[in-house]
Order: structure tokens, then sequence, then C-alpha cells
């Protein structure tokens, strides 16, 4: 198959490789020409061009770009594709994106494949990345069936496990388990730098894995902290003010020193948290 | 130097192995013939019984029994001690225990090593717990200097790193690395819980690091988690109404799409997480 990626960053490079070791005849698209060189170079890529015009063959083409440029980049790339090409993202939020992109291409489906590192750009891009992965495609009602089974294929090539739903169900799960998270362990770190000198030198240094562990996500990056929140600001929002109640009753708990009931509460959460690790 | 061990568990057990390697005399007291047993057969101390006289003429005395009975334990072995003896405990919270355990004892100074594995039990004990681990001493105004002084030697002797410092200042501390997380995270597990089945189900499948790492601790073992709150109660407390307010202020940006100032604080919050991982 002609496919096409445009962007080819971490997502973009690793989905070129691992679809070209499948045998598919891969057009990279880059607005940096130096990418493009790359891309051909490490054999990412059979094709690469600063032009969208090298798309004018392919059958899918994924959208690898940033998610506030993915609706932009879909205007510029129209002009040049089949009416039959399939275009599909890979932004971490669903709604905005298949709300605005649907509305530009009637064969647009939205899609998320769970996969990344810390790093990024075409020097990041690795083979079997999304091997074992979720890979989640929002489909529409007016989405054609035979679209969606090529994208779950495609995920099945990739080794990732392909999931379909509805975008705002996957919004509201990837805010519950990657959003909100975000923002509770920036919480607990913009929290820990109010105390006092002596006791906050003495908390840096008794610091460990308990305290490595719940800062990771909050101490992450800025700028992609600040897309979920524009993005998924709905669920988002909807999730940090259960999550608020939850910590409100944890915290009435202690003041009421309703020990018997913090414990049940404990044990709940102690039983519950192996169901999401796989 | 003759050392007195009473609670041969995860913590009790590894600094009588350790401390035995160093050369001291090791005398272990268990409720539990059988754990008296394991560590004779083991070799983690040279003298082991659940009668407390065999302590008579032990230099340092290490209370290694869960919070609730370190102040109780030491009621017990006060018929059977050397005026002298030095007591100290390795409970994860010093201010009760220190208020209480120093009017039973003028030469008691608490203490916390900072080390452990999920594991329990005389069996989970190993070599080498402590190194490189903070130990916490939290000698009050009374304390003799020549005491302290006995007691950051052993900790050096064991390859840890003596802090002294004031309890409160302690148990602030720990509450801002150790035990306001354990609530946070819980809080998070308990929140997502509220979500409607197929949304859940979704969320639980989609898990991966970053709620694997941000759901850690509050997902560990309830009774400690109870302990937390029961005997650092005012600190938790504490640490937990300034994290909602700092929680509140990220949800106010959220709300009010100030993402300029959401930047600015994720920026923060990622410039500060690395002083707390040394």
């Amino acid at each position: 198959m002609k496919i096409g990626i445009v962007g080819l960053g971490l997502i973009g490079g690793s989905l070129a490789i691992d679809l070209r070791s499948q045998g598919h005849k891969i057009y990279g698209v880059s607005r940096q020409l130096k990418t493009c060189q790359i891309a051909l170079e490490k054999g990412i890529a059979d094709y690469a061009s600063p032009e969208f015009k090298i798309l004018a063959e392919t059958e899918i083409v994924f959208i690898c770009t940033p998610i506030a440029t993915i609706a932009s980049t879909i205007k510029q790339l129209i002009p040049y594709i089949n009416p039959k090409t399939i275009i599909t993202d890979v932004g971490s939020v669903k709604q905005p994106i298949v709300a605005e992109c649907s509305q530009l291409w009637s064969n647009f489906i939205g899609g998320h494949p769970m996969a990344g590192t810390t790093q990024s750009g075409i020097d990041a891009a690795v083979a079997n990345l999304f091997t074992g992965a979720a890979y989640v495609f929002t489909p529409t009602d007016q989405s054609k069936p035979e679209n969606i089974a090529k994208l779950t294929a495609i995920a099945s090539e990739l080794s990732a496990i392909p999931y379909v739903c509805d975008a705002q169900i996957h919004d509201r799960a990837v805010s519950w388990i990657s959003h909100l998270p975000v923002m509770v362990s920036a919480s607990l770190i913009k929290a820990c730098l109010t105390e006092e000198p002596d006791t906050f030198k003495l908390a840096q240094i008794l610091a460990s894995s308990g305290f490595r562990d719940t800062s990771r996500v909050g101490g992450g990056n800025a700028e992609l902290g600040v897309m979920i929140a524009k993005y998924n600001q709905q669920e988002l929002l909807r999730s940090l003010l259960q999550y608020r109640q939850n910590l409100d009753e944890i915290i009435a708990l202690i003041q009421q020193e309703d020990w018997q009931s913090l414990e049940q509460t404990l044990q709940i959460t102690s039983a519950a948290r192996p169901k999401f690790l796989n």
C-alpha cells in the first residue's frame, strides 16, 4: 500500500519504519528539508519531501504533526490527494480534532496510538514502538466500515492492539489515566514549593521512590501539559472536579479521625489498582 | 558494642545483620519464639529470646516494632536495662513518639532510617538495606550530645547518611514527600472508580506508565496508610490543605483558559522536580 506520513517526528518516523518493514511504500512529508534528507538516508521513508504533491497516489495519510496544526495541515493537503484517501491523525485528544477534521474530509478517522518515549524528533524514531500498545480509533456515525477495517488492520500490522470507540469515551478515558494524573502530580510539586526553607531542604533530601513516582508526570513537558488542558478541557475539568471531591472525602476522614473508613477507602484503592496494570 | 533489637522484622532484622557484620554483639527480642529461632539459625543475631532480660547489658536498644506499640514496648523494657542505655526507635513519624518516649526514658532519641522494601517479616531482612539511605535522628533539647553522636556513628556504620533535626521538621518533611503522596495517589484511584462502566473499562485498558507511577503509593498497604494519617495527622492535614489550594489554582487556570499561567506553573514544577531526585 502507498502510505503518506506528514510530520516525521518520533511517532511519524516510527510509524514509517514499521510500515515500511511490512512492505508498504512510505511517502514522508516534513516542512524541514533536513528531516526529509535524514528520513531518506536512514531508510525511514521511500520518498520524502516538503511538498504535499508527493502524496497524490497514497491510500492512507497519517497526520503526525502537533495537535494544534492537524486541521490546518489537512486543509493544505486536500488539493493534492484522491477523494478516497483515508486521512487519520495520531493526536492524544480526539473530540475537537474529529469534529473539525470530519467536516474537512469525509474519509477522516481519528486515531491515537498510545506509545511514545521521552524523546522527540526524527532521530528518536525507532522500530517496534507500537508493539503491544493500544491503538484507539474514533470513527463517527458517518465513517465507512471499510475505512475503519483498513486502519485496524494497519494497527495490527504494527503489533498494536486496536480499539474502536467514540471520541468522547476516548477523551474521558485518557483524561482519567493520563491527563488528570499530570495535574494531580504537578499540584503535588507546586504544594511542596510553599514550604519554608529548612523543612523544604530536608524534604528534598528525604524524597525517595514514592515522591519520585508520584511527581513524575507533573514534572514533565510543560507545553504538552498545556496542550492536554487546552484540547481536552471539558473532560479534564470533569475528572479534576471528581478528583477534588474524592480528595475532600479523604481530608474529611482524617479530620474526623475516622480511621476505619479511611482504612476501607485505602483497601478499595489498593484492590482497584492492579486492574489498571496490564 | 552490645546492641539490643526489639522486633525482628524487615527493619530490625536488617539492622541486626549489618550491625553484627560490623562486629557488634546483637541481642534480638521477638514475641514470636519461631522468629527468635530463625534469627539464630540465620546468624542474624548472637542471642535471641522473647524475654527482655537478655537486654540487661546492652548499650543501645533499637525498638523496631510497629509505631502503635513503641511506647508500650519501652515501658515493658525499662525494668530490665541499665539507666544509661540509649533507646531509639525506627518509626516513620516522630513527634508523638518522641513526646511520649522521652518522658518514659531520658536517654530516648527518636530515629527514622528511610529504607525499606515492599516485603515484611524476618525473612525479608537483608544486608545493606540502609546503604546510601537517609537516617534521621530527632533529639530534644534535653538529649545528651554524646548519645546523639553514638547514634549518628551507628548510622554511618550502616553506610546510611545521618541527619539530625527537630521532630516537627522531620514530620513535616516526610508528610510532603511520603505521606501526602499516598493520599494524593489514593484519591486518584478512588476518583477513577466513579466512572461509568464503558469508559472505566477503556481507561483500565489504556492506563500505562503515567497512571502506574502516579497511582503506586495510593495502591499500597492500607493499614500503613492509616498509621501515617493517625500518627502524623496534623502535619498531613497541613500539607493536604496546602495541596488542595494548589490543585484549586490549577483547576481555576484551566476553567479560565489561562494557558499562559498554566504553562508557567508547569514550567515551575518541571524545573523543581529534579531537586528532589538525588
